[in-house]
């Protein structure tokens, strides 16, 4: 007799407890229960890649629990215990991990368990595969730790977590290190979201271009605008210039400030005859970049904000105030074969794996 | 011999005096010279309609100035006085009116003087306009404030501003009068921008679709979809989804917490048969409706985020978190020809203009 299954909700609202009726991110406890549902997927856990801010986070408490000096390495032995039982702990009451303090989670590394008939995506059992969703959305259970790696906040375990239908993963490739794998995929909604916007023949500027996003982004825009387009690179550091320089990926670089407006106003109006970029797309880690960007863009172009630092009221208001006929896209880190787009950047360009692998593997 | 004049930078960064380099809004200080540059437009204006928030505060100020308590009526002559004498003394400093406090400005209306013979828009001396540039951006000088009517944030001057060659600028119509127009054009971004992204036989929802902009942003919507779709309203309010009822601006009508992203997912898959929103416009005013709007749109589909309330990482992050490829567009309160689009609405529907004279004119 084939197994029953109970049918599942696509964003997993069928494994909510507390308080009933909202999304399992933001909920405080979700069923951990690893009987899948119809439409999950079980994963045996090899690695938790904790949020870099979280682990700090749970590594400082973990000292003033212990009532000893902050300034203690995270190596420690009695802060290593200590973090381990938070993190057992956070899993334990709530069933998935988001920090209690900094409300983020982190992703995880494992092998896929068991399919639910009607889950629908690509996986089959023995696939090593990365989840994309949040940790503090994603139903954890815990056996033990067996090993935590605080310097780049990993911590092995003995457990299982559940993907729901709508949960994002990435198949981690044969033929790129796994570190490696991660790093790209870290970002993985940029390149992908280029290659959607922009066209043969298009002037694009990336702002931010220097930095790792911005390297995998000026990529794809060059393969897409083509020999008749033109890509600018344009950031804030001489070294990061010189980075994206040294793996060929733009047609013009440019240092300048992108919080000011008007210096990129300039420079980019200087390197296009006036006619400023058809598509902007922004990556910036740092406030008030949202009028160079609108400014770099000419009237029915495109403003893509990538960065989490943009304000939201800055861009509306800033594009009002100078009168400026932009659509201006918010970067979703999603959108469809984006983790396959972005591993593929590290097959075809050996000057990007290279950089990638001496920088972040 | 024709008169000669200066060139203008068509942001006006010309006329930055203090700091020397950034744009005229966040300038501490521009030159109010009313001599214009050779793409400048010059205004006498009428009507100074000082952003609320701001207007608020100034009289707050002057209350305290006035060393009065702060119940005391906007509209006492003492405090009528003092908020005068504030507002001059904002723009003789600084030459605008950018509210020290609050840093924001308002608008303005008054008649064309002088045109200079490179301004790219269409006025002509005597025209009757509003300014829909912010005055915190504007080159004011102010002869004197002839009258004030607090209740409505209305200053009465005899003066003059300085419109840029990218300042934005509606003609006032002969047939609507002036504060319904006013009213109208206020919001006149939204629904310009919902006449651009509809399509027929699209399935759109108006979340926050009772209020002013809702209602524009509805009636606009249905008459791009056409008979073949379907435009759902979605206000928190029952008495603001009669009202939008009352002028018949949608197919569907449905009262939903819009912070409620479990409900207003379930409410909207219902309506659809489970296909969900091809486009979704948001212009609530509370914080925390990203979700639901992501939630209620399709894969592929558009979500339109027009509430300065919007948050760019719940937006960005939310959409990643639940795997969701829509495109997020952040509105702008300009796009080509918006106020005469909106201006239309008010000739095409005779619901829409009683209710608006009748609420806000």
């Amino acid at each position: 007799m084939a197994k029953e299954f109970k049918k599942g909700d696509p964003y997993g609202i069928h494994r909510v407890l507390e308080p009933k009726g909202v999304l399992p991110q933001p909920a405080d406890k979700v069923d951990n229960d690893m009987e899948i549902y119809d439409n999950e997927v079980k994963i045996d856990i090899k690695t938790l890649n904790i949020d870099s801010a979280s682990f700090t986070e749970i590594a400082r408490q973990a000292k003033i629990q212990l009532g000893i000096d902050e300034s203690t390495p995270n190596t420690d032995p009695k802060v290593v215990e200590q973090t381990k039982a938070i993190i057992m702990n956070i899993v334990e009451t709530t069933g998935k991990h988001k920090n209690p303090w900094t409300g983020s989670g982190g992703m995880l590394v494992g092998t896929v368990a068991e399919v639910g008939p009607n889950f629908k995506g690509d996986l089959k059992v023995g696939d090593k595969v990365a989840t994309l969703v949040s940790l503090s959305l994603t139903p954890l259970k815990l056996e033990k730790i067996t090993d935590i790696r605080p310097e780049i906040d990993q911590v092995d375990v003995v457990g299982q977590a559940i993907l729901f239908e709508t949960g994002l993963y990435a198949v981690l490739p044969e033929d790129i290190p796994e570190n490696l794998a991660l790093s790209a995929l870290d970002v993985a909604g940029a390149p992908a979201q280029a290659a959607k916007i922009c066209r043969p023949g298009q002037t694009v500027v990336v702002m931010g271009g220097g930095g790792k996003s911005g390297i995998l982004i000026c990529y794809m825009a060059k393969k897409m605008v083509g020999v008749t387009g033109k890509v600018i690179c344009v950031d804030g550091f001489q070294r990061s210039v010189d980075r994206a320089k040294s793996v060929n990926v733009a047609d013009e670089y440019v240092v300048a400030d992108a919080s000011n407006a008007v210096e990129v106003y300039n420079k980019i109006s200087e390197l296009t005859d006036g006619k400023l970029a058809d598509v902007t797309i922004n990556v910036v880690n740092i406030p008030n970049t949202e009028m160079g960007s609108i400014l770099a863009t000419h009237d029915d172009g495109m403003v893509y904000f990538f960065s989490m630092a943009t304000s939201f009221t800055k861009a509306a208001l800033g594009a009002e105030g100078v009168g400026k006929d932009v659509d201006m896209l918010m970067g979703n880190g999603y959108t469809k074969g984006h983790a396959a787009v972005t591993l593929e950047i590290l097959r075809e360009s050996k000057a990007i794996r290279e950089l990638f692998t001496e920088l972040y593997a």
